[in-house]
């Protein structure tokens, strides 16, 4: 089985692949994998050949020599961030729409002339902020998207595709709409989450950090384990079980500012806390303003995709997995 | 104010233009009425001047000389019908996707160019062929888009650039989703929901009628004269009132076939029900099936969105609207 995963060098994307290295995919012998991404990925050391290929999604020749790698399964996590794309509407939409249709229109290409055989396993990388307010305490499996930001917008429309591709027979694709992840390892993004781990990580390696918000938002996180757990799962799903709805609303821990705060205490003492500083940021506290704090995600629990169970929780999984400290 | 009409040569489009040429659009001025169709459209006498295009609006060129026209009122009402955007694939997305897409990145850059002036209302024809089932008995206004036809997919696409180039404020729209239009004039079309006129319109005409789903079918339908009104209230619907929530399912009425054949007896008599005959069609059963049946559009009939209350009057509207015989 051959896996494709684009965006390899991004955060997620390694944590993918570092999973996969880890722990293969169930019991499907993997004969390569390849990160694919606008920057050279990194590459652990692995007992199955793993390939590294650079390019930009946004170009639609690369969609082709994408679909011509006739990949098993196929991670779709390219992708700019959230505060990129409300800044660069163009750029947005170009790789966060169009290069996913591209994908999609060369996957098509690709199952009509093998004889309508290759039908890849595609994962979408969606995320909850195609979502937007007014939202009820707990977001289900039924409720609408309507997006408040480009990039919300951006996902929703590559879900629209990847279900009627699908249907169609030419991919069997799904797409999960991944909560925050948290705590995120390296350095500050450009996402306008990037704060709620920020003021985890921060702290935890004894540097300040800028809390943009009140401690009374809420929000929806999962670790960065969580996420590969959520794409290797979602890799060997069977699909008829979606019943045709094919985005999923994933697992995750609700909490306030506040409680991931309390739980940094708890694990890390009195003085890390102290290294949060408050400095309201208007942007932010908008856009933020207008994303999901609840969910009751019961398909996915349903279909066997799981979480952690409280913030403490998300905070140890950053120090055994990524803090250096 | 100048108003442009996409679909101008369509059932619903005429229904609209007739509608402004008769009525006005509250107390606007109309300086000039322009429609745009790939055939020409036919023209009412008017007080005001009426231009009639032609063209096709998945050509991108064609999106330019549009946007050219810099019309303050764009109602979208250009597409493929549902049957035949599930037979051939590429010519649905073109048409009743990117054709939305070129639409609205030529009225950016009219935006742009005019600097930052020229903001259109425009009005996209959507459809609640954005719905997939399973439903709850009555559709409300959070219940997510998940279409099980690449028509319903196409639609909710384009609703998701209308929201997002809306709330950037390159246009000002929303778009609307239509009922079922029920009883249509004329012959029947590739539209799967045909039959649903077929069975009212060819009995009244003394034809006979095919209805190929069962009676227990529950579907939702509003007149063409309801189509047109709601068009032109969204024209100029105060859409601060939306809160960022530019979708709206419309009111209309929610019958089974058999109260459909019912109200046609009673406005016919039974001689009329008699032309009606039974041949199930398995693939229009199966679009059908993936329909909705029944909607609570609360946010629609508070913004003073209005139609029929029971099938009867609609079968009185075609008779004094569209009746011939």
């Amino acid at each position: 089985m051959k896996i494709l995963i684009l965006g390899g060098a991004g955060m997620v994307g390694q944590k993918v692949a570092n999973y996969l290295i880890e722990n293969g995919l169930d019991d499907r012998e993997i004969s390569e994998l390849i990160l694919y991404d606008v920057v050279d990925a990194k590459v652990s050391q692995s007992s199955f050949p793993v390939k590294v290929l650079s390019g930009n999604i946004a170009d639609p020749e690369q969609s082709k020599v994408l679909a011509n790698l006739e990949a098993d399964v196929i991670f779709h996590l390219a992708a700019i961030v959230s505060g990129e794309a409300e800044k660069d509407f163009d750029k947005g939409w170009d790789i966060n729409s169009k290069g996913g249709w591209n994908l999609l229109e060369a996957l098509r290409e690709k199952h009509v002339s093998s004889g309508e055989k290759y039908i890849p396993r595609l994962v979408f990388a969606s995320s909850i902020a195609v979502f937007g307010g007014p939202f009820p305490n707990k977001i289900d499996d039924d409720f609408l998207c309507a997006p408040k930001t480009s990039y919300g917008a951006q996902k929703a429309m590559v879900e629209l595709l990847v279900s009627d591709y699908s249907r169609k027979g030419y991919i069997d694709g799904l797409s999960v709409r991944l909560p925050t992840i948290c705590v995120r390892p390296g350095k500050p993004n450009l996402a306008a989450s990037s704060f709620f781990s920020g003021i985890i990580r921060e702290p935890l390696n004894g540097v300040e950090a800028i809390l943009p918000v009140s401690d009374d938002v809420r929000h929806w996180h999962a670790s960065p384990r969580s996420a590969a757990k959520f794409f290797a799962h979602a890799a060997t799903l069977d699909t008829s079980l979606l019943d045709g709805r094919r985005s999923l609303n994933l697992p995750g821990v609700s909490c306030t500012v506040a409680e991931q705060i309390e739980a940094l205490g708890k694990v890390a003492g009195e003085d890390a806390v102290k290294l949060i500083k408050r400095v309201p940021d208007q942007d932010i506290i908008s856009i933020v303003d207008n994303w999901p704090r609840n969910f009751d995600p019961a398909r996915a629990i349903e279909l066997g995709f799981t979480a952690e169970s409280n913030f403490e929780e998300i905070i140890k999984v950053y120090l055994e997995d990524d803090f250096e400290g």
